[in-house]
């Protein structure tokens, strides 16, 4: 992998994550170059931004045969570490965490659901694709054994910090939190906040000025 | 509703979001006023922040007193668009529509699931939590039905444009976007995505770079 100068913003790994995934359709379509036009049109973004993004990566289309889709797209997923196994544990095990661990596309990418945790005794000891579903007290035993790496927060809000706090105590470097209440972590933890409520009320507010 | 003056950005109506939930917490808990650093640590924000935000709106919490609770939240509820009900669309009855369907604080905030579609002959006709799944190719005698306001996308990424289109024909002014795929929607139809790959693909990228 390539040496990166400087760091990169939240929005410019977020272009990556779609030209990843724009490469994966391309290569799957047996396309061996792309233009920065074409994997801009597939990746919702412009011809000047793709240049520039993957600039920092020492990749420059050559003007009338573009990018190379195969190499590109090994060398982003090494970029975005998807080249490795990422050990995810879920606490909250409701509708989401089961949307969550029946989504085949995250094991593909290296993100392997390894444990899910509840507090509800009438969900303790219960089997959810495949795995039992543990108590919370033994949160800190089980991610000796395992080495947790990324968790997953799809508690009610009122539950979110605690177990937020339980995950960085557990070593956890990266949180996703689904949980409708902002968590405090130390600045070496990365939290990714989804809040589908907040992207309802986006729309429902977008809808009510029209 | 006061009269609201210039353009507001996504990023204040998500703060907007957070503000109304965290005064539903204060109400919750009987308080009946709150100061900006009150509001802004429950949310997740600053206090320059929250009086900057709030005074778009003409409140000015007082010194010594605050922001009044319970107003503010009917006030913020009224500009978020949550004193009506929305009639919601899913298309794509996978386990991440199951999960909206059966999350009651939506239906609470007035966002309300009236009809799931499917292409999948072995999901059409079954029912999910009350509803019937329906097939696509009524998808437009349907909408004419029941008027949906707000449609929502659970299908795999190759199926969504079709979906996006199908809904933009049948009126739908709002897309809440589940499919790791960017959609082209006319100017006048506000489109809201949620990439959870992209969300995991963030954090490996956060945590390889540690």
């Amino acid at each position: 992998m390539r040496e990166i100068s400087g760091k990169i913003s939240d929005s410019s790994v977020r272009r990556l994550s779609g030209y990843y995934r724009a490469l994966g359709e391309l290569a799957g379509e047996g396309t061996e170059t792309v233009s920065s036009y074409g994997l801009a049109s597939r990746a919702g973004s412009t011809p000047a931004q793709v240049r520039k993004d993957l600039s920092i990566f020492g990749h420059f289309g050559k003007r009338g045969t573009g990018y190379r889709v195969a190499p590109l797209r090994d060398e982003l997923r090494s970029i975005l570490g998807l080249n490795r196994r990422w050990n995810v544990v879920v606490v909250g095990a409701g509708n989401l965490a089961h949307a969550l661990s029946s989504y085949r596309e995250f094991r593909r990418q290296g993100f392997e659901i390894v444990a899910i945790f509840d507090n509800d005794p009438a969900k303790i000891g219960q089997t959810r694709d495949g795995m039992t579903i543990l108590p919370m007290a033994t949160f800190q035993d089980e991610a000796r054994k395992h080495h947790f790496d990324v968790g997953v927060i799809t508690t009610p809000a009122s539950a979110a910090q605690d177990v937020a706090d339980q995950m960085v105590r557990a070593g956890i470097g990266g949180i996703l939190n689904f949980a409708p209440h902002p968590l405090s972590v130390p600045a070496d933890v990365s939290v990714r906040n989804v809040n589908m409520a907040i992207e309802f009320e986006s729309l429902s507010f977008a809808l009510s000025m029209k």
